[in-house]
């Protein structure tokens, strides 16, 4: 049995000070403010009896669900659950509830976690040189679009300290030095320890994360990268792309693991393109949908909404 | 200056005869039936001029254009035209507009061939023992979907002589040894020739065409195959992209090169897949795409809408 904690520290309130006076709430932000919820997200083996028990167990205490998404992998034997409870209607805190529960866990020998929405997990972006995912992340996260709250950049390159900066996030630059890059990466994790990230979202970041960073963070990195059908390796895919007359460019979202490119997909989606697009134009559609596939994914895993079982994710969207 | 043949014979009687009797005719084939079109597809060295020039050639002959499309692709410095004329609108046969445009053709250095829908080209389907795809465009055909007539189905297996010979095909078992692949293939080249196929589809047929068969029928055969976002080497694909959690699976129409699956894409798409499909699904999704990907890039090829340039099309769908 393993419950994973929840997040512990809301976002920096001078922040969101700053970009509540630049940007006009949401009513979404609004409505955040005044209800929350506890999010129970659970996975173990399979057996009778699971949604019973805690459904059961939440109604015992007086919990209304307002959402629920449940999954069974017959072939892995594994059952995934994730329950929205309005937090209101439970007459206890999140630590309590989360006691009270953990005989029911310990039951059925769930991975299981319990958060309460009003914690905002703390997101820190890494990126290179290539600003669309990060731009887009940014007005996301201003314009009250993620379940989380972005807390800082860190880059190899110094280009986007100022719109980073303008947002009024710490800019973290930290250049990988081919020779030496043992001793960026220790800056790097130090900065993302600082930040106290619950989760790191590579936004075009262009090195490879080594592997203690992707153990340490295993479950919380999440990247994005093009997809074409065919593939193309090398330099300038796009351009590989057109001269190869592809009708589709594609982008996959993806939990970081040691194998690079190669961990639990969390989304993917396509655009069409036809013989009138340019070059240019393939790489504005693959920005597009890398922004969008990236989004989506991060949203999802802010609000709780993807599983990991091995190489694979249950995503309830 | 090139032109190709038009497509020089019709159907056999007897064939149509019978499927008409199984199947009512849809009302798109008796409107086939009373008017017919010229095609006119061009593909010539881009300057200025040659849209007036055609245009007005057409005008000149009375003709009235019911479709036109054109491309110019800048980097190639190569204009592409597609123009479908009423027959009627023109005073006379197809063999001696093309004789009266032939001066035109010259002059602008084309690549060209005008041909009328009343000369439905032939097509040859080539099949293994995955039926879906051929089913599919048996239908299809029945329907009046596709613009040409299955003619006859050649395949290494004898699984699907039934089927096809309830269509009132001809069906040309060739066995395929290991140890005895051209003559094989000389056989399969025979009755590709007696059948006076027009176009040769490989509706999942899964052995590879000899460089002669390609070269022979350069730009006229016609394959699919599944394509993943990442892609999978090696057997039983669809398994492999369960067991990585792929969210997308893909099919990839081309014309067949020498090279493996390289040849001019001319359609591709995906279906969404999520982590309630099961293997049995995606094969499933995987055979609805791929069904659906041949079906368009065929009927397009039949509609003279793909042109060729290099390892690319332009496909005026």
């Amino acid at each position: 049995m393993h419950c994973r904690g929840d997040y512990t520290l809301d976002v920096s309130r001078a922040v969101r000070v700053r970009y509540n006076a630049r940007f006009a709430i949401s009513g979404q932000q609004r409505i955040a403010t005044m209800s929350h919820y506890y999010r129970l997200v659970v996975s173990c083996p399979d057996r009778r009896g699971i949604v019973a028990r805690v459904s059961g167990f939440i109604a015992g205490h007086g919990g209304s669900i307002t959402e629920a998404s449940q999954h069974s992998d017959l072939e892995a034997g594994r059952f995934f659950m994730r329950y929205e409870i309005l937090a209101d209607s439970v007459g206890m805190s999140a630590a309590e509830l989360r006691e009270a529960f953990a005989p029911v866990a310990r039951e059925f020998d769930m991975d299981w976690a319990l958060r309460d929405t009003r914690r905002r997990p703390r997101v820190v972006v890494m990126v290179s040189r290539e600003s669309h995912c990060l731009v887009d992340l940014l007005y996301r996260w201003t314009a009250g679009e993620l379940d989380g709250d972005i807390v800082g950049v860190v880059s190899n390159h110094d280009d986007m300290r100022g719109l980073v900066e303008w947002h009024g996030l710490p800019y973290r630059h930290v250049p990988v030095p081919v020779g030496d890059k043992r001793t960026a990466f220790d800056e790097v994790e130090r900065h993302v320890e600082e930040l106290q990230a619950d989760c790191v979202v590579l936004a075009r970041y262009m090195q490879i994360l080594p592997p203690r960073l992707c153990q340490r963070y295993a479950g919380r990195v999440i990247n994005i990268h093009h997809s074409f059908l065919p593939s193309f390796a090398g330099a300038r895919p796009y351009h590989q792309a057109h001269s190869r007359g592809v009708k589709l460019i594609g982008a996959t979202c993806h939990y970081v693991t040691e194998e690079l490119d190669a961990g639990p997909i969390i989304e993917q989606d396509i655009h069409r393109v036809s013989h009138c697009h340019t070059p240019q134009d393939l790489v504005r559609f693959g920005r597009d949908v890398e922004k969008a596939v990236l989004a989506r994914g991060l949203r999802w895993h802010l609000e709780d909404r993807v599983l990991i079982h091995g190489n694979k994710t249950v995503v309830f969207a």
